[in-house]
């Protein structure tokens, strides 16, 4: 069965409860998204435009790429089973802890996996030693850039060496940058101009335009006939009219992601040092989430009873008891955050 | 490449066209499910529930059967790519013409496929030589019902021969009933209850709910393992939020699919007599669209310059240029079809 994930809410029936679990941008839904999505109501009862054309278009324009570079996606979840068809890769390398989606959807296509663990004594940074791993045994390497549970941004110069490693060998190399923009620093950080060949950006409007329950992803990649390859595997109406409509009317907003990593930063950075005031151990991420660790192996159901979720990491490969993931939020609700949390923990 | 189907009116930008080339019900939305669409705005912050559990208990309710009976999907043609991916199957039987995305989703699974051609002088029937291609060569079998294009039923004979057929054969038999509701006899045909362990049965709300845009569709299948194996080969959030809020809303409409097909059988069986009397081939059919031939192969392009889409059907396999489908819209939009049809026709 899939793996437990953050953000489901419904299990608990408590409408009161403030969903840490999940890595939403806290300020919801930006309106001008809301009311492109209150009109295409009305659209639906049409078939969405298949491939979804016209929001490629869009994308090529804000990416100055073409429109054959993108593929669009039922949440960027869709995209990881999509390409394991089109790979249908033997051997792969993962990290762990990483998103379990990757091993599931690997998993689909019987492919072997590797795991290259993430060591608590290096922050779960990724070192020189991934490159090791990356020998013409693999046919496929995904990483999740800024990873996610621990919010660590691969280095500039080892992302260089990845890619060139996975040239040399032949190995598909899927990069997620779903939380890419939370960081502030896409241009530094995405591999999205990269012209290699074997190279696949995932990206998706979940996280910072907060269109979860939405489901709309994408994928990019100079190789053209890689993107063509996606669409054998599944129908052409895989993103719904809603879906469509609420992407191109994100695409207006310009300077919005930049708006907000900026208070994300200011929060996370806040949210960061009370952890650690609490005596946490917190590992410090580039994302709108952070990990940390407590002996107290109960804090997922004693945080629940104060009407907080947040997210158990042990199912995480690579993780254990005790690693918890707290999404960052707006000021008010991270301060109830703090003060359950100093409850639950008798400071 | 995917085959082109109707309903992509995308590709004219022209606001004025009328799209009978889409099968949906031509009343739109109701209210109820547009207002619970509208309200599920504010819950797309929110991932949606996996696997859409709290739809699954209202279809079992609904349906008097287990919620784990069902699996809920991003329209009904999610499902096909799922299922060929459970079964993997060698080889595959469907019939010619039918609806094309079977034989992508078979032919993603590198599945080799068998016609079985429905003849023009049976008026495009299913008869009874189905069952002889059905030996245990075959893996899978596809069937719709009532079929798309042709609108024909299989006789329930002769389905439950299929049925026992395939039971023997160990063939999985997926029936495809999406456009059953318009029938309005949904309960003599479907084979929701027959309790074959081989047997799956499709549905969706894209047509009697004309919920194209929305992607909701999900099988029935009284083998809880296939169902279960089902989720590995995609991501647990295939339905977005406002996909099960539009299907949850949907349910408590408990007559509407009947009133729509009574309404339905009256605006067809004029527009079937209106056809004829233009000296039109026409196929009688039991579902929402129509059938018909006719020497004229360039009135795709003639009814454009009216405002109207129809389907060109030259693409089906089993097929040829001058076949055409027409949906069965409103009185006053079929009226001008058959106005459109006169001026182009010289009637």
């Amino acid at each position: 069965m899939h793996h437990e994930h953050g953000g489901n809410i419904y299990k608990y029936e408590n409408d009161n409860l403030i969903d840490f679990s999940a890595n939403i941008n806290p300020y919801g839904i930006p309106q001008s998204i809301k009311q492109a999505m209150h009109n295409a109501i009305d659209l639906c009862v049409h078939y969405p435009e298949p491939n979804a054309n016209k929001l490629k278009h869009a994308l090529a324009e804000k990416y100055n790429l073409k429109a054959e570079n993108f593929f669009c996606s039922n949440g960027a979840a869709e995209i990881f089973y999509r390409l394991a068809n089109v790979v249908k890769p033997k051997t792969a390398i993962i990290t762990a802890p990483t998103f379990s989606e990757y091993e599931q959807a690997l998993s689909s296509v019987n492919c072997n996996i590797k795991h290259h663990f993430l060591l608590k004594e290096n922050n779960f940074n990724l070192k020189d030693d991934i490159l090791n791993d990356l020998d013409d045994n693999i046919d496929i390497c995904i990483l999740c850039n800024p990873n996610n549970p621990t919010g660590k941004i691969i280095n500039t110069d080892l992302m260089n060496k990845i890619i060139k490693k996975c040239d040399e060998n032949n190995i598909y190399l899927i990069i997620d940058e779903c939380f890419l923009d939370f960081t502030g620093n896409e241009k530094e950080h995405s591999v999205l101009y990269n012209k290699s060949n074997n190279l696949i950006v995932i990206k998706a409007f979940t996280k910072i335009y907060a269109l979860a329950g939405v489901r709309l992803g994408f994928c990019v990649s100079h190789n053209v006939n890689f993107i063509n390859n996606l669409s054998y595997f599944g129908q052409p109406w895989n993103t719904s009219v809603i879906a469509q409509q609420a992407g191109l009317a994100a695409l207006k907003l310009n300077d919005y992601p930049k708006q907000i990593a900026q208070n994300i930063k200011i929060l996370r950075d806040k949210l960061y040092l009370e952890l650690k005031n609490l005596n946490l151990t917190v590992f410090y991420g580039y994302a709108n989430y952070l990990l940390f660790y407590t002996s107290d192996f109960n804090l997922h159901e004693k945080l629940l009873k104060h009407n907080i979720l947040i997210r158990n990491c042990e199912n995480y490969i690579g993780l254990c008891k005790g690693y918890y993931r707290i999404a960052v939020r707006t000021e008010k609700e991270n301060n109830k955050l703090i003060k359950a949390l100093k409850e639950v923990l008798n400071y």
